[in-house]
């Protein structure tokens, strides 16, 4: 075993880099920056990115934009490498030429704000890599996202690109994307889905819940729904070598995935399209251990070790072995959301996930590791 | 051990009702009943429940009205006893006065069906108790509520009732219905809370997946919206004696249980108004074992068990074992929904929720059995 694989490895980290706040700043809808006075005099800057946004928006500073403080964020909480994205909702709202220049751009700064970052202490790993940017958006061309693909290929310290999951308006399941599929798989690039919209707010009713329903169940809806219909349109059985990392520990396509195998069963229009068990494409899935309980984290290990049982053809399903499932799952914080309410010496969003994930009944010190970083290492290719 | 507590207890399964069946035929708009001919010139009915109803609804038949044939289906399983509901949309569509007449109407015909079914063989008990209905529609009066939780207590063969998650039409978080929490809590009849909405279905993208996005995904979403709700509400704290039992496993309540947490946990609205921690309220809730997998049963089972630590000023978490968790869910099929596609001896929705609470690691054998039926002869008082 490597020394790296004893490393902490933070993949799922946001950062609006000033470029892209700069742009949010200038913006008067959303998504956008105000400053704001706060009802002591002060002034405040505010983050809405959402149509109704609750709250008037979430407070934002340095934290959001300055690369020291994603470093010293780092050194307090232990973490010696992040693969940092920016954060939602991307280039979504941009028309698409702007959205083509802007996400060349950044990729460009991203790459230097990772490049430059100082190295993991004894290594020649840096501390900081990236996720790039694909400007999907209505009417962009497929050249045009050929065209970034191939320059975040070419960016040694950018090692996947982060994605919504509106495609280009239809979704994810839309064959106009196969092009660009084909592209990220060819270029060996770890897509990382993540979301923004959630579902209709109608569901939330009229009481005043802050940002709570739109985050702690909207965001793991819209995931799940995206790479469902990922599955049913067959991305997977294409591309077989796509490497697909899911926030939030997948959202619920691990709780609903035995109902959804069932679903399709039973439904005369979807059983005879698809090659294998739903189940078997979560074992093509990576996913981020931000579940914040040891329970939730070993459930996602058990769904993902059964996968490979659920073959067309396999035998009968094996024991279960919650290590093989532990191999896909990587840590992360969700920096620089969810800052603690009071000060205090760590943030209690890292602290919850990093207990849990020692917590897991049936991970061995050696999965552990794994997950806190090993798995991360070699996912994003991080010692060449 | 009683030897009632051996028996296959079925929480979770539908019945249309003649004068509810007859209703749906005499619509022509969503919720109907149509009559059409195949295309080898057989007359066939089918079913049509939502706004955009996937391949024109689906057939319907005597397995949807006929006591006989819930008993046929029951014999041919193995089922003892069922605890029938009506099925969805109940009588959401109906204005107030038609629907409190049709309430009673319905719950003393669901009293017949069930007082009039056969003992289960050597026991005093029926084969058939019932959950009924509550108008629970816009411009209900709550003196019209009341009069209904009062009519169902008196009912000696129903023990709870079914509802969807729209209340009155604000959601059960609503505070109107808290003078019908208080009836219901007083009755000890148990809530049956099923979804029927879904999401909006922008959600779905523009693929033909017949019914299985809505089915897979958007029924536990709108169970765990609206649970989630009531949490936030406070309802559970209001009425700590209220028995729920959720849909499908609830949803994916389970699985989003601790990112719930640290949302609220995070959110400055919420956090000073809850009682406790959001996972303790897990282990206040029934649910059915609607879940298709060992996996998600045992995991099911994990948060309920745990909840218990997590109330407020308990000491630190206590080793967890699975057993405690499985009192508190219940088999069920969902029958007369997803019928086997091909002619088969058994369904296999059916045997595959039976397969996958025999296969959970952690249960006990006399877990197992209180999950077949124990529980339920338990929760519903069947002994008597």
């Amino acid at each position: 075993m490597s020394v790296a694989s004893r490393l902490l490895v933070d993949v799922h980290t946001h950062v609006y880099l000033p470029r892209y706040a700069a742009l949010l700043r200038a913006r008067a809808s959303v998504p956008f920056i105000r400053t704001t006075t706060t009802p002591d005099g002060l002034s405040e800057d505010r983050l809405l990115i959402l149509d109704h946004e609750p709250s008037g928006g979430r407070p934002v500073g340095p934290q959001y934009w300055d690369r020291e403080e994603k470093l010293k964020f780092m050194d307090k909480h232990g973490i010696d490498i992040s693969i940092v994205s920016t954060a939602n909702p991307w280039l979504d709202f941009l028309p698409a030429s702007q959205a083509h220049t802007l996400a060349s751009e950044l990729n460009n700064d991203l790459e230097q704000y990772c490049s430059t970052s100082p190295p993991v202490t004894s290594h020649k790993i840096k501390r900081l890599y990236g996720f790039g940017l694909l400007p999907l958006v209505p009417e962009i061309t497929t050249s045009a996202l050929l065209d970034v693909v191939h320059q975040i290929g070419s960016l040694p310290h950018l090692r996947g690109l982060i994605m919504g999951t509106r495609g280009i308006g239809k979704g994810l399941d839309d064959e106009a994307l196969d092009p660009v599929w084909a592209a990220i798989e060819k270029a060996g690039l770890v897509v990382f889905l993540h979301p923004h919209y959630g579902v209709d707010g109608s569901a939330w009713g009229d009481k005043d819940n802050g940002h709570v329903l739109p985050l702690a169940l909207g965001f793991p809806f819209e995931t799940t729904t995206a790479a469902t219909r990922m599955i049913l349109s067959g991305v997977f059985d294409k591309f077989p070598n796509l490497r697909l990392l899911l926030a939030h520990s997948g959202g619920v396509l691990p709780a609903l995935s035995s109902r959804l195998a069932s679903c399709i069963d039973h439904d005369p229009i979807v059983v005879s399209r698809l090659k294998q068990d739903a189940r078997y494409y979560l074992g093509k899935l990576y996913l981020d251990a931000v579940a914040y309980g040891p329970e939730e984290l070993g459930f996602v290990s058990d769904v993902v070790s059964r996968a490979e049982g659920f073959q067309s053809g396999s035998a009968t399903r094996s024991t279960l072995n919650r290590s093989v499932g532990s191999r896909r799952m990587l840590f992360g914080t969700d920096h620089p959301f969810f800052p603690p309410l009071s000060s205090s010496e760590k943030w209690k969003s890292v602290s919850v996930n990093l207990e849990a994930l020692a917590d897991v009944q049936g991970w061995s010190e050696a999965d552990k590791d794994g997950v806190r970083g090993g798995n991360a290492i070699s996912l994003f290719n991080l010692e060449n």
